[in-house]
């Protein structure tokens, strides 16, 4: 058996694939199992196990005995219960793939060795705050399976050839090209993912795909894809920019922050030997952890918002609620983009692409942003899909009332599998 | 006589307009006098001197001369020119209308008090950088002109109505609430100018009008107005969001300054104890007077940076000489709020409106904008006007092919104008 393991550490939670690699299909790995922890970060961690043939999850009801604190006691935590609770032999891994946000100068898949774990974790400096869990798993791994083979697999990587133009910020060129400092993007596998599947179910050849490719989960970014490369990407030099997420601000004036951290509100001064300085950990702190839709309404669950939220008003109206707020703050957000990516791809568009947790699950988010470009071009939401989307079996459903025009779909991302396919399909991954 | 004297101070400049009011006529003072200062901050200032009956402009060519060193001494010396090279009395100066760039809650010009001054003081703090000059030339008139009453307007008050889902940052509300921290935007004077002139031109009432107008400057915005009221504007907290500007970043993620600011580059820490923090003012200075097109290009002259770019290959080649990128990083960032607003006003545009000095003076940067935005439903652009628009009259100026679908036009706006306009027009201002 040659196995895979694909591994997406996220801030507070780890999600796992395991799959079998079969040399003849090398392009379509087959998944064996599933696992995620999630509130490691927050204890008690919850722990769940699916067999793919049995699609039961095995869940601790009695969390706080987990031995979980932090990323590798979790990933160590999964190999125990594969051993225990499979027949699987973990010696039968040969690739752990993992998904590293931060890529950098990286625009390729790398094989871990000191040296490349060395420079990950220098490029890191970027993104420190989104790289450190896996850097911890890919430490966790290499020690509890020192045989198998670990890969990272970037996520600004799928943005590489954003036009010059694009990437670049209006800033000193010279301490740019310096210190790194340029639009990466990121969420790459989710979009290498979906621009494979929607490609297919479109018929259409990958390198003639136009699509806006929308990631919203916890994290959230748009994407414009034009013959199959991204030509814009809402996030930035890091993840904060662009869309706010679960905790994340998204975009904000870059004097946001100054005075958002100075402790004394009404006389923060601008006199260097009076007013408080700004370090980079609170600032990401602030930005990253402390936004975002928690901020706006106290839960991080976009589900919970939209029920507690009155859509029935218009967006202008009704915001005393900090549910209607939010929801249509994260609406307002991603029509900017959507509109500024259609005129970017001057309207030759085959569809919008809605993917991520909460735009798999929302079906008022969908609804709001279809409602919105229709005029567009794009075709209107049928209300009996979108409504039943959960029922419904595919990785890419058609949730528009298709009529030659551009297309409303709904992608199932999968970036676990992705690293897998790419994994599996890199001959030179299985020769050596 | 009722005189109006109208005062647009920039960071480095002082643009001073003097008009005559008559009652019956209120609403059109007449302009009497242009004068404008400019390298206030990088001596020799350069001061002209335009009377509007002649047009001809008096311009210092012995500028070493000149005792000007800052706002306050700009203001002086064009207040002795006006005593020695007119037969005009000072003393028939009614009111002096100032413009201040940010206005925090105000949403009304207000006639400066000691306690309105102190107000607009503290506020200050949101935009120490570009409120001071105006703060210096309103003593410096006050000292001057003691008769006449000293008015402030705003530019932020034109976005008073922004829809809250629009103006609220993804961040901590009761934070925000007390630090005033959301988006405001600015240009609002010269966006009430096109608004009215364009209405007019249009022949249509100016709460039914429809625009995506861009004042591009050494400040930039662009601005969407729904119904007369503006609905967005690409600045934000500050005016350095948006846009790319002469020496203004425009849009970056937030946590660039940090790496930017980090005196050493290739080991930029993170661990507090080791790593340099970065102050208010040490950003501000970057992310506003070091950045922008002089950062790319080593000039704030859009001008020379078009004569100097190759715009004949496509946006994506060529771009390792720093005036094209400079150019194509400008209409992307320019394009990309007006694919956004065009989404935002729904497909329905009266018109897309070019304004300010390098929207002006700039046929490269109109046809690229043109061109890209054609497919929307914009008129394609009449190069024989487009071409020689500096030889042709008019405040507004169709440069598009018209036919019955979305107009191209370009403004000549006047900040000073609408100001000494609405001070005219307002009575209270005058029965006292």
């Amino acid at each position: 058996m040659s196995l895979i393991l694909a591994v997406n550490a996220g801030s507070s939670s780890l999600k796992i694939s395991l799959y079998q690699r079969v040399r003849q299909e090398a392009k379509a790995p087959s998944l064996v199992l599933t696992s995620s922890i999630s509130s490691i970060l927050s204890p008690p961690a919850q722990f769940k196990f699916i067999h793919a043939s049995t699609t039961t999850a095995v869940k601790h009801s009695n969390t706080a005995e987990l031995p979980i604190h932090d990323h590798e006691t979790a990933f160590d935590h999964f190999l125990d219960h594969l051993k225990t609770d499979t027949s699987i032999d973990s010696g039968e891994i040969k690739h752990i793939c993992h998904r590293v946000v931060h890529g950098g100068d990286y625009t390729d898949p790398v094989s871990i060795s000191e040296e490349t774990y060395h420079h990950i974790e220098k490029l890191s400096d970027l993104a420190p705050l989104h790289n450190g869990p896996a850097l911890s798993v890919i430490k966790a791994s290499i020690k509890a399976l020192p045989n198998a083979r670990s890969i990272a697999f970037f996520d600004s990587a799928f943005h590489k050839d954003l036009p010059r133009h694009v990437s670049t910020y209006a800033i000193d060129q010279g301490i740019a090209k310096e210190r790194g400092l340029r639009k990466y993007g990121f969420h790459g596998l989710s979009y290498a993912f979906i621009k494979r599947v929607v490609a297919q179910h479109l018929h259409k050849d990958r390198g003639a795909l136009n699509i806006i490719a929308m990631h919203i989960g916890s994290g959230a970014s748009v994407c414009a894809i034009r013959a199959g490369q991204s030509i814009d990407v809402s996030m930035g030099l890091t993840p904060l920019s662009g869309l706010p997420g679960a905790t994340r601000a998204g975009d904000v004036d870059a004097s946001l922050i100054f005075h958002y951290a100075s402790q004394s509100p009404s006389l923060m001064s601008h006199n260097p030997s009076l007013s408080k300085e700004v370090h980079v950990t609170q600032a990401e702190d602030i930005l990253n952890s402390q936004a975002g839709w928690k901020a706006l309404t106290g839960t991080t669950d976009f589900g919970e918002i939209t029920k507690k939220a009155d859509l029935s008003a218009p967006s202008s109206f009704t915001q005393d609620n900090p549910c209607t707020l939010a929801f249509h703050i994260l609406v307002d957000r991603i029509l900017h983009y959507v509109g500024a990516y259609h005129l970017a791809l001057r309207g030759r568009v085959d569809a919008i692409v809605f993917a991520g947790g909460v735009a798999e699950q929302s079906e008022e988010l969908r609804r709001a942003i279809a409602e919105a470009v229709n005029h567009l071009g794009y075709a209107a939401i049928d209300e009996r899909v979108n409504k039943t989307l959960d029922n419904r079996e595919g990785i890419v459903i058609n949730i528009g009332k298709y009529d030659g025009g551009k297309r409303m779909l709904v992608c199932r991302t999968d970036e676990q599998l992705e690293m897998a396919r790419e994994c599996s399909s890199a001959e030179e991954f299985w020769n050596a």
